[in-house]
């Protein structure tokens, strides 16, 4: 069975899209066409949208889904004319919060979001900057700088996670791959010393580790399993010799290992 | 006035979170403290958090907010015994959505979500890669890969967009500075020219370039307002000259610039 999902906004949609895919995941037996229309700030593209969900609703043969945190009021009811199943997110909590708040919503779009003149603007764009800069172990001289450095073997994902921390929640994370030198050696490698109470370690299951290593360089002994098997064994026991905090990656995405490093490293999100 | 406000979630927390923001910030009277509580996936976790929430009502002197989306519907019961003015996202909106989808929802926590095992997850890594790779004009032999290429002159807040572009869209989105010397010629770089259906031009207000600037250089030649001007009025000549698709990102956040890009330019999303 199939349906049609519409997560409709006058701004840019991510939280219609937030909300609505963590329902729909529910729902694991439809598989649904997930459709996000931003910026539908006339009345014109709303009426244009109502006509497509309404063909949608015909082809499919069964009522569109609709998720909306339109805030312009005018906007919002021609939207509510369409023959669909809608999910009214603003219009649901709005009126209770205001109750509850004793002050009328100032019913403006895009609030949530910083601009480019705002201070969480400036402490995100600085944390992806610094997150570029401390990449990969290329330049190590800001560590004294860095709320969190991230360590682990090559690919288990500590790019990313840096800089979806930076952007997410405007924090400052490095990152240094521990090679197979390191690894060697048995002892944390001297630039880290210095740091060690900053250090966050990421490990991954070695089979995942080959097939990922495997897409970039295949058929070599850097992506082979006996190798991935080696280097995330001897990264466990340096982490527990070295009492580092750690988290196997293998399972997650970049939003979950990066909110658990948060949660787990006790880091204060720069914004909000 | 001042209100303790509480996402809390038994996955990342990012989705009551992006709900929480945009209804709170419709109530701009108000000043609120904002508390993220993800991985609440415990009976015992859940009571300690329920004494929270009651204590910063008793020292606030008012009912705290707890927007919450945890799925396990014992840990959601103790949260809802708080003392606390609770949208309960998942209770208000799933049993209306199982009665229009005529299944039972499967209540279970992070679907939404891409482990490292699925496709969404290897896209997105491939695009964030891909954006490392292209950045800041360093590399351009991938050019033909990418998706859409940002130009504009530095600190116009491409890298960033990239990068979101690649986190919560899976895009690979290349990057290009336009210099003094490209601005100069009038022309667009001999580089660019075979990408040229790919170009995204970035703008930005100059006062507003300069200021930024000068957080990295100070009262340098490249942060002076005249040159901000120059280079601004120059880029803008050039997108209209060469019909490149533009935007002014002066009062716009990265997800803002980012869902404004993908819908100008209609680029599809890898990753839903």
């Amino acid at each position: 069975m199939k349906r049609v999902a519409y997560f409709i906004s006058d701004g840019t949609g991510i939280t219609a899209e937030a909300l609505g895919h963590s329902l729909l995941a529910q729902f694991e037996a439809i598989s649904f066409e997930q459709i996000t229309l931003p910026y539908v700030n006339s009345k014109e593209k709303a009426q244009k949208i109502v006509e497509k969900i309404n063909k949608s609703g015909q082809e499919s043969g069964a009522k569109p889904i609709v998720f909306d945190t339109i805030v312009n009021a005018e906007i919002r009811a021609i939207i509510a004319q369409a023959d669909a199943f809608k999910v009214d997110i603003f219009a649901t909590f709005l009126a209770p919060l205001e109750q509850e708040l004793q002050v009328h919503s100032s019913y403006s779009v895009g609030k949530s979001h910083s601009g480019a003149n705002s201070s969480a603007y400036k402490a995100r764009i600085d944390a992806v900057n610094f997150a570029l800069d401390n990449d990969d172990g290329a330049k190590i001289k800001h560590y004294a700088d860095a709320d969190i450095i991230l360590v682990g073997v090559s690919r288990s994902g500590k790019t990313p996670s840096c800089l979806y921390m930076a952007l997410q929640f405007g924090v400052k994370a490095a990152n240094y791959p521990l090679t197979e030198e390191d690894l060697g050696s048995g002892k944390l490698p001297d630039v880290l010393k210095p740091y060690k109470h900053k250090l966050f370690g990421l490990t991954i299951d070695p089979e995942r580790l080959a097939a990922i290593r495997n897409e970039r360089r295949a058929n070599s002994r850097y992506s082979s399993l006996k190798q991935c098997y080696y280097e995330t064994e001897e990264v466990e026991l340096l982490y527990m010799r070295e009492q580092i905090p750690h988290l196997t990656t293998t399972d997650l995405s970049v939003e979950e290992i990066s909110t658990r490093i948060m949660l787990e490293a006790n880091l204060e999100r720069r914004v909000n």
